[in-house]
Protein backbone atom coordinates (compact mmCIF):
# COMPACT_ATOMS: atom_id res chain seq x y z
CA UNK A 1 0.00 0.00 0.00
CA UNK A 2 2.54 2.36 0.80
CA UNK A 3 4.68 1.69 -2.65
CA UNK A 4 1.24 2.06 -4.24
CA UNK A 5 0.86 5.60 -2.54
CA UNK A 6 3.85 6.52 -3.36
CA UNK A 7 3.61 5.42 -7.01
CA UNK A 8 0.14 7.43 -7.23
CA UNK A 9 2.15 10.81 -6.47
CA UNK A 10 4.26 9.77 -9.31
CA UNK A 11 1.68 9.67 -11.90
CA UNK A 12 1.75 11.86 -15.10
CA UNK A 13 -0.74 13.83 -14.40
CA UNK A 14 0.94 15.30 -10.88
CA UNK A 15 3.57 16.83 -13.34
CA UNK A 16 0.93 18.25 -15.69
CA UNK A 17 1.60 21.75 -15.00
CA UNK A 18 5.63 21.25 -14.49
CA UNK A 19 7.79 23.12 -17.14
CA UNK A 20 11.59 23.15 -17.34
CA UNK A 21 13.04 26.80 -17.25
CA UNK A 22 16.04 25.83 -19.72
CA UNK A 23 18.44 27.84 -17.58
CA UNK A 24 18.01 25.15 -14.94
CA UNK A 25 19.77 23.32 -17.80
CA UNK A 26 22.53 25.43 -18.70
CA UNK A 27 24.91 22.35 -18.99
CA UNK A 28 22.54 21.23 -21.78
CA UNK A 29 21.95 22.44 -25.39
CA UNK A 30 18.04 22.73 -26.29
CA UNK A 31 18.36 19.04 -28.18
CA UNK A 32 19.60 17.95 -24.92
CA UNK A 33 17.05 19.67 -22.60
CA UNK A 34 14.40 18.60 -25.29
CA UNK A 35 15.21 15.01 -25.09
CA UNK A 36 15.42 15.45 -21.23
CA UNK A 37 12.15 16.76 -21.16
CA UNK A 38 10.90 13.57 -23.00
CA UNK A 39 12.41 10.46 -21.31
CA UNK A 40 11.80 13.04 -17.65
CA UNK A 41 7.80 13.12 -18.96
CA UNK A 42 7.99 16.17 -18.19
CA UNK A 43 5.70 18.41 -20.44
CA UNK A 44 6.90 22.01 -20.42
CA UNK A 45 9.88 23.50 -21.48
CA UNK A 46 10.65 26.92 -21.55
CA UNK A 47 13.26 27.86 -24.12
CA UNK A 48 15.75 30.97 -23.51
CA UNK A 49 16.99 32.89 -27.18
CA UNK A 50 20.48 32.44 -26.76
CA UNK A 51 20.21 28.46 -26.57
CA UNK A 52 17.33 28.95 -29.41
CA UNK A 53 19.22 30.85 -32.12
CA UNK A 54 22.77 28.61 -30.98
CA UNK A 55 20.24 25.53 -32.30
CA UNK A 56 18.37 27.56 -34.69
CA UNK A 57 14.63 28.65 -34.45
CA UNK A 58 13.21 25.79 -37.14
CA UNK A 59 15.22 22.76 -35.82
CA UNK A 60 14.27 24.27 -31.96
CA UNK A 61 10.53 24.24 -33.65
CA UNK A 62 10.84 20.87 -34.96
CA UNK A 63 12.30 19.22 -32.12
CA UNK A 64 10.21 20.81 -29.24
CA UNK A 65 7.29 19.51 -31.42
CA UNK A 66 8.62 15.97 -32.28
CA UNK A 67 8.87 15.36 -28.90
CA UNK A 68 5.64 16.45 -28.25
CA UNK A 69 6.84 19.18 -25.69
CA UNK A 70 4.78 22.37 -24.92
CA UNK A 71 6.54 25.33 -24.37
CA UNK A 72 5.33 27.69 -21.39
CA UNK A 73 7.20 30.93 -22.33
CA UNK A 74 10.17 32.54 -24.33
CA UNK A 75 12.80 34.26 -22.24
CA UNK A 76 13.22 36.92 -22.94
CA UNK A 77 12.33 40.33 -24.30
CA UNK A 78 12.76 43.53 -22.68
CA UNK A 79 15.94 45.74 -21.88
CA UNK A 80 14.10 48.81 -22.72
CA UNK A 81 16.08 51.25 -21.21
CA UNK A 82 18.81 53.15 -22.73
CA UNK A 83 20.61 56.12 -23.56
CA UNK A 84 20.01 57.08 -26.65
CA UNK A 85 16.75 57.10 -28.91
CA UNK A 86 18.57 55.10 -31.32
CA UNK A 87 19.63 52.47 -28.90
CA UNK A 88 16.34 52.59 -27.57
CA UNK A 89 14.97 51.62 -31.22
CA UNK A 90 17.46 48.70 -31.55
CA UNK A 91 15.77 47.16 -28.23
CA UNK A 92 11.99 47.54 -29.57
CA UNK A 93 12.87 45.69 -33.15
CA UNK A 94 15.05 42.88 -30.99
CA UNK A 95 11.96 42.47 -29.40
CA UNK A 96 10.04 42.16 -32.03
CA UNK A 97 12.70 39.40 -32.94
CA UNK A 98 11.24 37.49 -29.75
CA UNK A 99 7.67 37.97 -30.23
CA UNK A 100 8.57 36.17 -33.49
CA UNK A 101 10.59 33.99 -32.13
CA UNK A 102 7.78 33.05 -29.12
CA UNK A 103 4.94 32.35 -31.71
CA UNK A 104 7.05 30.56 -34.13
CA UNK A 105 7.84 28.14 -31.07
CA UNK A 106 4.53 27.79 -30.42
CA UNK A 107 4.40 29.78 -27.22
CA UNK A 108 1.89 32.32 -26.65
CA UNK A 109 4.11 34.24 -23.79
CA UNK A 110 7.18 36.42 -24.48
CA UNK A 111 8.83 36.93 -20.83
CA UNK A 112 9.86 40.51 -20.33
CA UNK A 113 13.21 41.01 -18.06
CA UNK A 114 12.70 44.73 -18.39
CA UNK A 115 16.24 46.21 -18.20
CA UNK A 116 18.77 48.44 -16.11
CA UNK A 117 19.07 52.21 -15.97
CA UNK A 118 21.78 53.63 -17.85
CA UNK A 119 21.85 56.45 -15.39
CA UNK A 120 21.20 57.49 -11.92
CA UNK A 121 17.68 58.49 -13.15
CA UNK A 122 15.66 55.11 -12.74
CA UNK A 123 12.62 57.48 -12.20
CA UNK A 124 13.09 57.87 -16.08
CA UNK A 125 14.11 54.88 -16.54
CA UNK A 126 10.76 53.20 -15.53
CA UNK A 127 9.11 55.49 -17.97
CA UNK A 128 11.17 54.55 -21.23
CA UNK A 129 10.21 50.68 -20.02
CA UNK A 130 6.71 51.81 -20.01
CA UNK A 131 7.40 53.68 -23.55
CA UNK A 132 8.83 50.18 -24.86
CA UNK A 133 5.70 48.04 -23.66
CA UNK A 134 3.59 50.73 -25.63
CA UNK A 135 5.33 49.74 -28.94
CA UNK A 136 5.66 46.50 -28.18
CA UNK A 137 2.01 46.15 -27.74
CA UNK A 138 0.72 46.33 -31.27
CA UNK A 139 3.12 44.04 -32.80
CA UNK A 140 3.00 41.28 -29.80
CA UNK A 141 -0.66 41.41 -30.49
CA UNK A 142 -0.86 40.67 -34.13
CA UNK A 143 1.16 37.42 -33.62
CA UNK A 144 -1.40 36.57 -30.47
CA UNK A 145 1.48 36.73 -27.93
CA UNK A 146 1.27 38.25 -24.58
CA UNK A 147 3.89 40.22 -23.02
CA UNK A 148 4.86 38.84 -19.34
CA UNK A 149 6.30 41.65 -17.42
CA UNK A 150 8.45 39.61 -14.66
CA UNK A 151 9.40 42.23 -11.60
CA UNK A 152 12.92 41.11 -10.11
CA UNK A 153 14.32 40.83 -7.04
CA UNK A 154 15.23 44.68 -6.41
CA UNK A 155 18.98 43.00 -6.04
CA UNK A 156 19.10 43.53 -9.96
CA UNK A 157 17.49 46.91 -10.12
CA UNK A 158 20.99 48.27 -10.96
CA UNK A 159 22.01 45.39 -13.42
CA UNK A 160 18.73 43.82 -14.68
CA UNK A 161 15.57 45.69 -14.25
CA UNK A 162 13.91 48.74 -12.74
CA UNK A 163 10.91 46.86 -12.32
CA UNK A 164 11.33 45.61 -8.71
CA UNK A 165 7.99 44.97 -7.66
CA UNK A 166 4.53 43.15 -8.41
CA UNK A 167 3.28 46.72 -7.48
CA UNK A 168 4.87 48.28 -10.33
CA UNK A 169 4.75 45.24 -12.86
CA UNK A 170 0.84 45.15 -12.07
CA UNK A 171 0.73 48.92 -13.02
CA UNK A 172 2.16 48.60 -16.10
CA UNK A 173 0.05 45.99 -17.40
CA UNK A 174 -3.08 47.50 -16.09
CA UNK A 175 -2.41 50.20 -19.04
CA UNK A 176 -3.57 46.98 -21.09
CA UNK A 177 -5.92 44.29 -21.42
CA UNK A 178 -4.92 40.85 -19.89
CA UNK A 179 -4.79 39.15 -23.20
CA UNK A 180 -2.23 41.87 -24.42
CA UNK A 181 -0.17 42.43 -21.27
CA UNK A 182 -0.08 40.40 -17.79
CA UNK A 183 2.82 39.62 -15.55
CA UNK A 184 5.02 36.60 -14.16
CA UNK A 185 5.09 35.58 -10.39
CA UNK A 186 8.74 34.20 -9.41
CA UNK A 187 9.36 32.93 -6.11
CA UNK A 188 12.70 34.41 -5.77
CA UNK A 189 12.03 37.69 -7.11
CA UNK A 190 8.72 38.34 -5.30
CA UNK A 191 9.27 36.74 -1.48
CA UNK A 192 10.15 39.42 0.58
CA UNK A 193 7.60 41.80 -0.61
CA UNK A 194 5.35 43.08 2.49
CA UNK A 195 2.51 43.54 -0.14
CA UNK A 196 2.59 40.08 -1.90
CA UNK A 197 -0.76 38.45 -1.31
CA UNK A 198 -2.26 41.73 -2.07
CA UNK A 199 -0.84 42.39 -4.82
CA UNK A 200 -1.27 38.73 -6.18
CA UNK A 201 -4.82 39.36 -5.84
CA UNK A 202 -4.33 42.54 -7.98
CA UNK A 203 -3.10 40.64 -10.52
CA UNK A 204 -6.04 37.86 -10.75
CA UNK A 205 -6.42 37.18 -14.54
CA UNK A 206 -3.54 38.88 -15.43
CA UNK A 207 -0.84 36.17 -14.00
CA UNK A 208 1.14 34.82 -17.31
CA UNK A 209 3.48 32.52 -15.96
CA UNK A 210 4.54 31.14 -12.47
CA UNK A 211 8.07 30.74 -11.65
CA UNK A 212 9.64 28.42 -8.70
CA UNK A 213 13.06 27.81 -6.89
CA UNK A 214 14.30 28.67 -3.50
CA UNK A 215 16.24 31.55 -1.44
CA UNK A 216 19.54 29.60 -0.29
CA UNK A 217 21.02 31.00 3.32
CA UNK A 218 23.31 32.10 3.00
CA UNK A 219 22.70 32.90 -0.97
CA UNK A 220 25.90 31.39 -2.67
CA UNK A 221 26.08 34.16 -5.26
CA UNK A 222 23.64 37.04 -6.14
CA UNK A 223 23.29 35.72 -9.21
CA UNK A 224 23.89 32.19 -9.42
CA UNK A 225 22.82 31.19 -6.27
CA UNK A 226 19.39 29.81 -6.50
CA UNK A 227 18.39 26.78 -4.64
CA UNK A 228 15.96 23.39 -5.35
CA UNK A 229 12.34 23.89 -3.90
CA UNK A 230 12.67 22.95 -0.50
CA UNK A 231 16.19 23.77 -0.07
CA UNK A 232 15.57 27.39 0.97
CA UNK A 233 13.57 30.17 2.94
CA UNK A 234 10.01 30.43 0.83
CA UNK A 235 7.06 29.89 1.23
CA UNK A 236 6.73 27.99 -2.00
CA UNK A 237 3.51 26.49 -1.04
CA UNK A 238 1.59 29.90 0.40
CA UNK A 239 2.64 31.24 -2.43
CA UNK A 240 1.00 28.57 -4.89
CA UNK A 241 -2.19 28.57 -3.46
CA UNK A 242 -2.47 32.23 -3.56
CA UNK A 243 -2.09 31.91 -7.31
CA UNK A 244 -3.98 29.25 -7.54
CA UNK A 245 -7.27 30.81 -5.93
CA UNK A 246 -6.92 34.09 -8.47
CA UNK A 247 -7.24 31.38 -11.08
CA UNK A 248 -4.04 30.39 -12.31
CA UNK A 249 -3.95 26.94 -13.66
CA UNK A 250 -0.93 27.25 -16.39
CA UNK A 251 2.11 25.74 -16.25
CA UNK A 252 4.70 26.09 -13.11
CA UNK A 253 8.63 26.26 -14.28
CA UNK A 254 10.98 25.85 -12.50
CA UNK A 255 14.34 28.13 -13.23
CA UNK A 256 17.25 27.57 -11.30
CA UNK A 257 20.36 29.22 -12.05
CA UNK A 258 22.95 27.80 -10.06
CA UNK A 259 26.76 26.79 -10.28
CA UNK A 260 26.52 23.82 -8.45
CA UNK A 261 22.99 22.49 -10.37
CA UNK A 262 25.12 23.07 -13.81
CA UNK A 263 28.25 21.06 -12.91
CA UNK A 264 25.96 18.30 -12.71
CA UNK A 265 24.10 15.48 -14.75
CA UNK A 266 21.04 16.86 -16.38
CA UNK A 267 19.09 13.91 -15.59
CA UNK A 268 19.89 14.10 -12.25
CA UNK A 269 18.74 17.79 -12.13
CA UNK A 270 15.44 16.69 -13.91
CA UNK A 271 14.59 14.05 -11.33
CA UNK A 272 15.23 16.51 -8.43
CA UNK A 273 12.91 18.78 -9.95
CA UNK A 274 10.58 16.34 -10.04
CA UNK A 275 10.89 15.26 -6.47
CA UNK A 276 11.12 18.55 -4.96
CA UNK A 277 7.92 19.73 -7.11
CA UNK A 278 6.20 16.91 -5.55
CA UNK A 279 6.85 17.87 -1.96
CA UNK A 280 7.51 21.92 -2.08
CA UNK A 281 5.26 23.48 -4.46
CA UNK B 1 38.57 83.74 -6.15
CA UNK B 2 38.18 80.61 -7.53
CA UNK B 3 40.60 79.26 -4.35
CA UNK B 4 38.39 81.65 -1.94
CA UNK B 5 35.41 79.55 -3.13
CA UNK B 6 36.69 76.26 -2.71
CA UNK B 7 37.81 77.04 0.76
CA UNK B 8 34.53 78.11 1.35
CA UNK B 9 32.81 74.71 0.87
CA UNK B 10 35.47 73.35 3.01
CA UNK B 11 34.13 75.08 6.11
CA UNK B 12 33.11 73.94 9.26
CA UNK B 13 29.56 74.79 8.69
CA UNK B 14 29.34 72.44 5.51
CA UNK B 15 29.95 69.51 7.50
CA UNK B 16 27.35 70.60 10.72
CA UNK B 17 25.14 67.20 9.83
CA UNK B 18 28.17 65.06 8.96
CA UNK B 19 28.29 61.79 10.84
CA UNK B 20 30.51 58.78 11.15
CA UNK B 21 28.52 55.80 10.83
CA UNK B 22 31.17 53.62 12.76
CA UNK B 23 31.40 50.97 10.72
CA UNK B 24 32.57 52.49 8.22
CA UNK B 25 36.04 52.96 10.00
CA UNK B 26 35.74 48.91 11.23
CA UNK B 27 39.19 48.91 11.34
CA UNK B 28 39.45 51.62 14.38
CA UNK B 29 37.88 50.46 17.74
CA UNK B 30 35.95 53.89 19.34
CA UNK B 31 38.85 55.71 20.38
CA UNK B 32 40.70 55.58 17.10
CA UNK B 33 36.95 56.43 15.42
CA UNK B 34 36.66 59.57 17.86
CA UNK B 35 40.09 60.89 17.89
CA UNK B 36 39.79 60.49 14.06
CA UNK B 37 36.53 62.56 14.23
CA UNK B 38 38.03 65.03 16.11
CA UNK B 39 41.32 65.52 13.80
CA UNK B 40 38.65 65.98 10.57
CA UNK B 41 36.13 68.09 12.31
CA UNK B 42 33.51 65.62 12.13
CA UNK B 43 30.98 66.54 14.34
CA UNK B 44 28.60 63.72 15.41
CA UNK B 45 29.37 60.18 15.33
CA UNK B 46 27.13 56.87 15.91
CA UNK B 47 28.72 54.22 17.60
CA UNK B 48 28.04 50.42 17.46
CA UNK B 49 27.23 48.28 20.35
CA UNK B 50 30.08 45.87 20.22
CA UNK B 51 32.39 48.80 19.88
CA UNK B 52 31.35 50.44 23.18
CA UNK B 53 31.37 47.14 24.80
CA UNK B 54 35.07 46.77 24.07
CA UNK B 55 36.03 49.84 24.79
CA UNK B 56 33.49 49.82 27.73
CA UNK B 57 30.16 51.97 27.91
CA UNK B 58 31.33 54.86 30.51
CA UNK B 59 34.89 54.93 29.10
CA UNK B 60 33.18 55.66 25.62
CA UNK B 61 30.99 58.35 26.96
CA UNK B 62 33.72 59.89 28.37
CA UNK B 63 35.46 59.97 24.94
CA UNK B 64 33.12 60.94 22.92
CA UNK B 65 32.40 64.00 25.43
CA UNK B 66 36.10 65.00 25.91
CA UNK B 67 36.04 64.85 21.97
CA UNK B 68 33.42 67.20 22.10
CA UNK B 69 31.55 65.10 19.56
CA UNK B 70 27.55 64.38 19.59
CA UNK B 71 25.75 61.20 19.22
CA UNK B 72 23.62 60.56 15.80
CA UNK B 73 22.43 57.40 17.07
CA UNK B 74 23.28 53.72 18.25
CA UNK B 75 23.68 50.69 15.96
CA UNK B 76 21.56 49.21 16.83
CA UNK B 77 18.76 47.10 18.68
CA UNK B 78 16.56 44.98 17.11
CA UNK B 79 16.49 41.04 15.75
CA UNK B 80 13.00 40.42 17.43
CA UNK B 81 11.49 37.25 15.64
CA UNK B 82 12.77 34.02 17.47
CA UNK B 83 10.80 30.20 17.59
CA UNK B 84 10.54 30.82 21.13
CA UNK B 85 8.87 33.14 23.61
CA UNK B 86 11.50 32.87 26.13
CA UNK B 87 14.22 33.60 23.28
CA UNK B 88 11.92 36.75 22.22
CA UNK B 89 11.88 37.79 25.93
CA UNK B 90 15.73 37.40 26.01
CA UNK B 91 15.90 39.66 22.75
CA UNK B 92 13.71 42.25 24.56
CA UNK B 93 15.99 42.24 27.38
CA UNK B 94 19.18 42.96 25.05
CA UNK B 95 16.92 45.50 23.36
CA UNK B 96 16.73 47.46 27.20
CA UNK B 97 20.26 47.08 27.38
CA UNK B 98 20.77 48.98 24.09
CA UNK B 99 17.99 51.74 24.89
CA UNK B 100 20.61 52.27 28.55
CA UNK B 101 23.40 52.51 26.06
CA UNK B 102 22.09 54.92 23.85
CA UNK B 103 20.59 57.29 26.31
CA UNK B 104 24.24 56.89 28.72
CA UNK B 105 26.04 58.15 25.64
CA UNK B 106 23.96 60.86 25.03
CA UNK B 107 21.48 59.91 22.08
CA UNK B 108 17.90 59.62 21.51
CA UNK B 109 18.10 57.28 18.49
CA UNK B 110 18.24 53.80 18.95
CA UNK B 111 18.52 51.88 15.08
CA UNK B 112 16.30 49.00 14.97
CA UNK B 113 17.57 46.24 12.51
CA UNK B 114 14.10 44.50 13.47
CA UNK B 115 15.37 40.87 12.44
CA UNK B 116 14.85 37.33 9.96
CA UNK B 117 12.73 35.05 10.57
CA UNK B 118 12.96 31.79 12.56
CA UNK B 119 11.70 29.87 9.64
CA UNK B 120 9.83 30.73 6.64
CA UNK B 121 6.87 32.40 7.86
CA UNK B 122 7.65 36.04 7.47
CA UNK B 123 4.63 36.71 7.64
CA UNK B 124 4.64 35.90 11.64
CA UNK B 125 7.84 37.32 11.98
CA UNK B 126 6.82 40.73 10.78
CA UNK B 127 3.82 40.07 13.56
CA UNK B 128 6.94 39.67 16.13
CA UNK B 129 8.48 42.77 15.06
CA UNK B 130 5.15 44.32 15.63
CA UNK B 131 4.78 43.05 19.07
CA UNK B 132 8.69 43.53 20.18
CA UNK B 133 7.89 47.33 19.36
CA UNK B 134 5.34 47.36 21.57
CA UNK B 135 6.89 45.83 24.62
CA UNK B 136 9.96 48.01 23.93
CA UNK B 137 8.63 51.14 23.68
CA UNK B 138 7.58 52.31 27.26
CA UNK B 139 10.67 51.43 28.42
CA UNK B 140 12.67 53.20 25.78
CA UNK B 141 10.36 55.89 26.67
CA UNK B 142 11.02 56.66 30.10
CA UNK B 143 14.40 56.86 28.72
CA UNK B 144 14.06 59.55 26.41
CA UNK B 145 14.78 57.21 23.66
CA UNK B 146 13.51 57.09 20.19
CA UNK B 147 13.10 53.62 18.00
CA UNK B 148 14.13 54.23 14.63
CA UNK B 149 12.71 51.60 12.73
CA UNK B 150 15.55 51.06 9.28
CA UNK B 151 14.50 49.02 6.63
CA UNK B 152 16.86 46.84 5.13
CA UNK B 153 17.18 46.27 1.39
CA UNK B 154 15.35 42.63 0.46
CA UNK B 155 17.99 40.71 -0.32
CA UNK B 156 18.64 40.89 3.48
CA UNK B 157 15.37 39.32 4.12
CA UNK B 158 16.24 36.02 5.09
CA UNK B 159 18.98 37.11 7.19
CA UNK B 160 18.79 40.34 8.81
CA UNK B 161 15.69 42.00 8.79
CA UNK B 162 12.15 40.74 7.61
CA UNK B 163 11.39 44.83 7.41
CA UNK B 164 12.53 45.52 3.73
CA UNK B 165 10.43 48.72 2.89
CA UNK B 166 9.85 52.01 3.83
CA UNK B 167 5.89 51.61 3.74
CA UNK B 168 6.12 48.36 5.89
CA UNK B 169 8.44 50.49 8.61
CA UNK B 170 6.37 53.54 8.03
CA UNK B 171 3.06 51.48 9.28
CA UNK B 172 5.08 49.68 11.92
CA UNK B 173 6.23 53.57 12.99
CA UNK B 174 2.40 54.98 12.92
CA UNK B 175 1.32 52.97 16.01
CA UNK B 176 2.97 54.91 17.47
CA UNK B 177 3.53 59.02 18.42
CA UNK B 178 6.32 60.23 16.54
CA UNK B 179 8.12 60.85 19.55
CA UNK B 180 8.64 57.29 20.53
CA UNK B 181 8.86 55.52 17.49
CA UNK B 182 10.00 56.88 13.64
CA UNK B 183 11.91 55.41 10.83
CA UNK B 184 15.68 55.54 9.71
CA UNK B 185 15.96 56.45 5.65
CA UNK B 186 19.75 54.56 4.39
CA UNK B 187 19.93 54.91 0.91
CA UNK B 188 21.65 52.05 0.36
CA UNK B 189 18.17 50.29 1.51
CA UNK B 190 15.46 51.91 -0.70
CA UNK B 191 17.04 53.44 -3.69
CA UNK B 192 15.29 50.44 -5.69
CA UNK B 193 11.66 51.54 -4.58
CA UNK B 194 9.42 52.40 -6.46
CA UNK B 195 7.02 54.21 -3.88
CA UNK B 196 9.87 55.87 -2.32
CA UNK B 197 9.48 59.32 -3.01
CA UNK B 198 5.48 58.67 -1.35
CA UNK B 199 6.91 57.13 1.59
CA UNK B 200 9.30 59.54 2.26
CA UNK B 201 6.44 62.08 2.17
CA UNK B 202 4.20 59.73 4.61
CA UNK B 203 7.24 59.69 7.30
CA UNK B 204 7.39 63.46 7.01
CA UNK B 205 8.20 64.17 11.21
CA UNK B 206 9.07 60.74 11.65
CA UNK B 207 12.23 60.36 10.15
CA UNK B 208 15.24 59.67 12.60
CA UNK B 209 18.22 58.81 10.53
CA UNK B 210 19.44 59.43 7.27
CA UNK B 211 22.56 57.08 6.21
CA UNK B 212 24.10 57.63 2.41
CA UNK B 213 26.63 55.49 0.61
CA UNK B 214 26.40 54.49 -2.74
CA UNK B 215 25.31 51.23 -4.65
CA UNK B 216 28.16 49.77 -6.66
CA UNK B 217 28.08 47.91 -10.51
CA UNK B 218 28.80 45.19 -10.44
CA UNK B 219 28.61 45.01 -6.09
CA UNK B 220 31.06 43.79 -5.07
CA UNK B 221 29.71 41.63 -1.88
CA UNK B 222 25.99 41.67 -0.85
CA UNK B 223 27.17 42.64 3.00
CA UNK B 224 30.55 44.36 2.36
CA UNK B 225 30.13 45.76 -0.70
CA UNK B 226 28.80 49.50 -0.21
CA UNK B 227 30.88 52.60 -1.99
CA UNK B 228 31.85 55.92 -0.96
CA UNK B 229 29.14 58.28 -2.40
CA UNK B 230 29.21 58.88 -5.93
CA UNK B 231 31.02 55.71 -7.03
CA UNK B 232 27.62 54.30 -7.85
CA UNK B 233 24.02 54.30 -9.18
CA UNK B 234 22.25 55.42 -6.18
CA UNK B 235 20.78 59.56 -6.92
CA UNK B 236 21.68 60.36 -3.50
CA UNK B 237 21.08 64.05 -4.35
CA UNK B 238 17.50 63.84 -5.42
CA UNK B 239 16.57 61.45 -1.93
CA UNK B 240 18.44 63.78 0.15
CA UNK B 241 15.94 66.44 -1.40
CA UNK B 242 13.36 64.51 -0.55
CA UNK B 243 14.05 64.34 2.78
CA UNK B 244 15.03 67.87 3.66
CA UNK B 245 11.68 69.12 1.83
CA UNK B 246 9.88 66.96 4.55
CA UNK B 247 11.77 68.94 7.44
CA UNK B 248 14.50 66.62 8.33
CA UNK B 249 17.26 68.18 9.45
CA UNK B 250 19.01 65.99 11.59
CA UNK B 251 22.21 64.53 11.25
CA UNK B 252 23.40 62.52 7.79
CA UNK B 253 25.10 59.47 8.67
CA UNK B 254 28.09 57.88 6.23
CA UNK B 255 27.40 53.78 6.73
CA UNK B 256 29.73 52.21 4.61
CA UNK B 257 30.59 48.36 4.90
CA UNK B 258 33.25 47.62 2.57
CA UNK B 259 36.48 45.29 2.88
CA UNK B 260 38.65 47.57 0.84
CA UNK B 261 37.54 50.70 2.93
CA UNK B 262 38.36 48.79 6.09
CA UNK B 263 41.81 47.87 4.89
CA UNK B 264 42.83 51.49 4.36
CA UNK B 265 43.81 54.22 6.75
CA UNK B 266 41.60 55.71 8.81
CA UNK B 267 41.95 59.04 8.36
CA UNK B 268 42.32 58.67 4.64
CA UNK B 269 38.59 57.08 4.92
CA UNK B 270 37.55 60.24 6.62
CA UNK B 271 38.35 62.89 3.92
CA UNK B 272 37.07 60.43 1.33
CA UNK B 273 33.75 60.98 3.06
CA UNK B 274 34.06 64.57 3.82
CA UNK B 275 35.26 65.28 -0.47
CA UNK B 276 32.38 62.64 -1.56
CA UNK B 277 29.99 64.18 1.06
CA UNK B 278 30.11 67.59 -0.28
CA UNK B 279 30.01 66.81 -3.98
CA UNK B 280 27.43 63.57 -3.94
CA UNK B 281 24.64 64.77 -0.71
Amino acid sequence: MYRGSVRRHSTVENFEKLSLNQITTDQWNLRDAVEGCARAEIPWIAPWRHKVQETGLKESRKLIKDAGLKVSSLCRGGMFPAATALERQKRIDDNKRAVEEAAELGTDVLVLVCGPSPDRDIISAREMVAEGITQLVPFAESYGVKLGIEPLHPMYAAERSVVVSLDLANTLAEAYRPDQVGVVVDVFHVWWDPDLYNQINRAKGRILGFHVSDWLVPLPDMLKGRGMMGDGVIDIQRIRKAVDEVGYSGPIEVEIFNDQVWSQQGDETLQQIKDTYLKHV
